[in-house]
């Protein structure tokens, strides 16, 4: 069973098209796809909501509607508010981060539901009495204000890296051992010789120079070989530039 | 010195004022004030922009221009692409999670820029050949295309959340401790006896009950105070009821 099948995003009487159509997008970015709107605005510009979905459009259509709150939260059982006030039910919060494993935990058996206010008023305090969790999403104390469809974004955005599913594509190459990095150090040392480029006397402190050049990343063996390839050609130039002067 | 001045966001060649105005927002959200923008499309509808940077507006006026990616990144040591795609330059990346202590640090001393490319076609290779680090933002294999606005927004959050400057509100209400814990659970128990809630074989039993329900979360003096009044009124009714029918 997929975790995230359980979690459900709720927006409450949302005014923007724009936010609806980025929110759509912003949860499939994060494998989410339970989507409640209570109560839209008739007004709503759809026109938006589908170009702001770009390929989230499938989401769009897939929404479920409500006529009112109780009934989008009614098989949940952990109901999480975000909020950016504080006050009367806001004392003990939660950061998105701090969250997240406690939705994962509960979407193991439950539907939990994760619900965002209006644009310009959020929750009503009659809503946020019904929620069993506040979600406070960190910000500015200079703008603590943020777009809907960001809130939506940073808290789908915590659970999914909370499962884990998601792994960074790594360096493929294998990297260089001991014997081919001493290879090609033993190369770019004989290739300063011939092309010159240092006396004898300044050979190793150039040597111990380059070496922390090249061993303060990964070195891979492409890369080696890319570096070998470099040497090979200088000194095979410098050879030819030695046999010309002595013509 | 604040660490956040020294973090450029590079929008190169953006194309919509509605992301670029959700950038402005969701930067100051982030007590993030750096912006540039290379070679923006002349048709930009930026009343668009003002429209969705909201109180952010004195950072879109505050924009700085180039009309050329080097010269937005001349003056940084670290410059981190973000990039959705794999492949050449892209093998080794970090996420914008493992990237933000790296931003932090060489903040200390330089300034430091987050690139984001066009909403259509992203960085060019002439371009990411430029960066010395490559950012990758989880996603769903399903749907790896993030808005523009939500990519800079997630890079943001990481990096302010990164610094510890937010503090979420917690309770500002003392604990109760045990004293006045027992205090009130020995009102509750008066109660169930008076209102002939429960049967004396059975009221250790039902204290047990109410226990584990109250002490499931942490009790604040307030809840207590709240807790036991309710126990003394019914108390009062109790007492009341018996008086009237003894009448």
């Amino acid at each position: 069973m997929n975790l995230l099948d359980n979690i459900r995003i709720v927006l409450v009487n949302p005014m923007f098209g724009g936010n609806l159509g980025s929110i759509c997008r912003a949860m499939n970015n994060n494998g989410i796809t339970d989507l409640a709107v209570v109560d839209p605005r008739p007004d709503m510009d759809m026109d938006e909501a589908r170009k702001f979905s770009c390929n989230a459009r499938a989401q769009l259509e897939a929404r479920k509607e409500f006529s009112t709150f109780e009934e989008a939260i009614a098989d949940c059982t952990v109901v999480a508010a975000t909020s950016a006030r504080t006050g009367f039910y806001r004392d003990t919060s939660y950061t998105p981060r701090e969250f997240a494993p406690v939705a994962l935990e509960s979407a193991k058996d439950h539907k939990i539901a994760l619900v965002f206010g209006r644009e310009d008023k959020g929750l009503l305090n009659e809503e946020l009495a019904m929620c069993s969790h506040i979600i406070q999403i960190p910000s500015s104390d200079l703008y603590t204000s943020l777009n809907l469809s960001h809130a939506v974004y940073v808290c789908c955005y915590e659970i999914f890296s909370a499962t884990g599913i998601f792994e960074p594509s790594e360096e493929s190459a294998p990297e260089a051992d001991a014997a081919l990095r001493e290879r090609m150090f033993g190369m770019w040392r004989e290739m300063m010789i011939e092309t010159q480029f240092v006396h004898d006397q300044k050979l190793d402190h150039m040597m111990m120079g380059l070496r922390r050049i090249f061993n303060r990343g990964k070195l891979t063996v492409p890369d080696c070989k890319i570096l070998m390839g470099l040497a090979k050609q200088s000194m095979w130039v410098a050879d030819q530039w030695k046999k010309n002067r002595s013509d």
